[in-house]
């Protein structure tokens, strides 16, 4: 496998909007949440050591759940746990992870992964992600994997790309564009030119860190200083937490991608779901004949709907009469929400927040 | 306290009516349903300890229940745990019981205690049930406490008297009556003339004894002559487990209350329910602005109503867009029913056993 490819997870998020399954000390992307018996993080893992050599993943994490990594990724060795400081968005994040890697292999071509992602055909994203690799290598170009979408789907980001394709299946950016009302999805699936922001880039280091430069200039002068002036890692991690912290929070398609030239959607077909929200989920998982799904419980089910159901594993649901709910029984809290109402989740966990403390978050 | 007054709390039921929070292994009347600190069987120990001598206090269970029912109250001595051989309906258990206490103290009067009741006013109760002992004492007359109703309600048996008061507040039964349907419900509240049929009855134990005689004579003949062929009590149990089992399942109100002539209503008002079925512990507790009965638990409830919500302490229920469901949490299994359909919950039970076995019965 080539020595050069390298693989970023990133594992640092808290998965609010899977609440109450996803918790504070032990979000979403460290649980078993298909029932498959491998956590979100594992199945992530599995999937990129076809691409990329094992010694070469590395997962970027928060330092609280650093443990979480090492425990459900064994084969880790101490340096492929990168710690991100604070949440500070991806930008940062991405940029420190650049530098990192370019001490490593100055030639490193990089795969920044989601740990919450679901891949149906292997063997496609394989494909797609090698091709990616090959031609970050050959081109000082940045690429984002783009999935055609199967619907018009309101919980995505898009991405428009030119008519007709550079290389290859590399198309060239148009704009991003946040996520659509539901009118603008079906122009956008209809279109044929817009594709679901996968959040799964690939880029060569120094690609990445000149572009940085280009549009976050301070951050990325701050960045080369440390790793210029203090090469031993752990001096310059203790370093690193104060400055970081001190970085904008930044979002990388809002800071980086929409405004760089050299940005291209490897467009894909390979059957993929972002698992971010309830209602991605229930979307993705596979329903009985009246519509609901199911993880990990045993079900008793009378004349109820499109309810997503979701209890500790062993523990029985017997629902009646229930449609089109959120039912999430997840250790000390039971959720009952309307599927459609989900946006409330938030301000739910600002009212359990307030009124309640933090052993429901 | 008279030491002729004795009492037995039936404790041998399943309440199955109320699963999942009732189990085979843990009836309802072994649990602190209403959250006070102290289960049902402990309430009703209290509130009869006021009224009895406490050694005069005897518990009818199954033997299945003998251990929980000496946990929860360890002042009994071995002889006031009574165990039930088998469910056989209320008949055979309380012939049974009236010739035990016979053995102990033949000018006995006893009452018979449900322990699963909820009673608000304690000092009317005790007030009417030594009423009750002083009537059954001097007339042999059988005693039933009928509860004046405050709204038209359906799960209740009711039982019509006599228009005038033979003896001070004790009515003459003129019929017992099932669960009638709402229609009738109101004809009956309307009418003055019918009260609630509460399970709790006074009688002096030859009385008893006479008039089973009179309706059930080949089971008490064989009784009587168990009780006086064999005085030892161990030996007479181990005889008796055999001789039980083939008595008929018969209940007290249909084989002897309705056929006998000497039976009386006590009228009372004291802030009565009985705790059978998820209906009337909904209908019997306190309710927020919203109509939420909550039980046990924390709650966020936001745009939800009329519903009965019950999870093990410590656990927060977070309900949205929820309107007249039960949401009982209890252990292995977590149950959300329509509310008016709750008389699915012996078809579900049925389901529970058949296709998923004991573990969560």
């Amino acid at each position: 496998m080539d020595k050069n490819r390298y693989c970023v997870i990133m594992a640092g998020g808290q998965g609010t909007r899977l609440w109450p399954m996803s918790r504070k000390a032990y979000p979403k992307q460290f649980q078993d949440i298909l029932g498959c018996g491998r956590t979100l993080l594992q199945i992530t893992y599995d999937r990129y050591c076809r691409i990329v050599p094992k010694e070469n993943i590395l997962v970027s994490t928060h330092v609280d759940y650093a443990d979480l990594v090492r425990e459900q990724l064994p084969d880790l060795q101490r340096g492929q746990v990168i710690h991100e400081p604070a949440f500070r968005g991806t930008a940062p994040s991405l940029a420190n992870m650049a530098c990192h890697i370019r001490t490593l292999n100055p030639k490193a071509n990089i795969v920044i992964a989601q740990s919450d992602q679901l891949v149906l055909d292997e063997t496609k994203f394989v494909d797609v992600i090698s091709r990616g690799f090959d031609f970050v290598a050959e081109n000082n170009k940045l690429v984002v994997v783009g999935i055609k979408p199967t619907c018009p789907e309101t919980r995505y980001g898009y991405i428009q790309v030119d008519g007709a394709p550079e290389s290859d299946f590399f198309y060239k950016v148009r704009t991003f564009t946040e996520k659509p009302q539901y009118e603008f999805a079906k122009i956008f699936m209809d279109s044929g030119e817009f594709y679901w922001n996968s959040g799964i880039y690939i880029w060569n280091v120094q690609t990445i860190i000149d572009t940085m430069s280009k549009y976050l200039p301070e951050m990325m002068r701050t960045l080369e200083e440390i790793y210029r002036e203090i090469p031993d890692r752990d001096q310059r991690r203790r370093r690193g937490y104060e400055i970081y912290t001190s970085f904008p929070n930044a979002s990388l398609d809002m800071s980086v991608m929409e405004r760089a030239d050299n940005v291209y959607v490897a467009v894909a077909e390979f059957g993929w779901a972002d698992i971010g929200t309830w209602e991605t989920l229930y979307g993705t998982m596979p329903k009985d004949g009246d519509g609901n799904v199911v993880l990990n419980c045993s079900t008793l089910k009378y004349n109820s709907h499109n309810n997503l159901i979701m209890l500790p594993k062993g523990k029985l649901a017997v629902v009646q009469g229930v449609d089109d709910m959120l039912v999430i029984d997840s250790e000390n809290v039971l959720m009952i929400c309307r599927k459609g109402d989900e946006k409330e989740i938030r301000k739910i966990l600002n009212d359990v927040k307030m009124k309640l403390g933090d052993k429901f978050l």
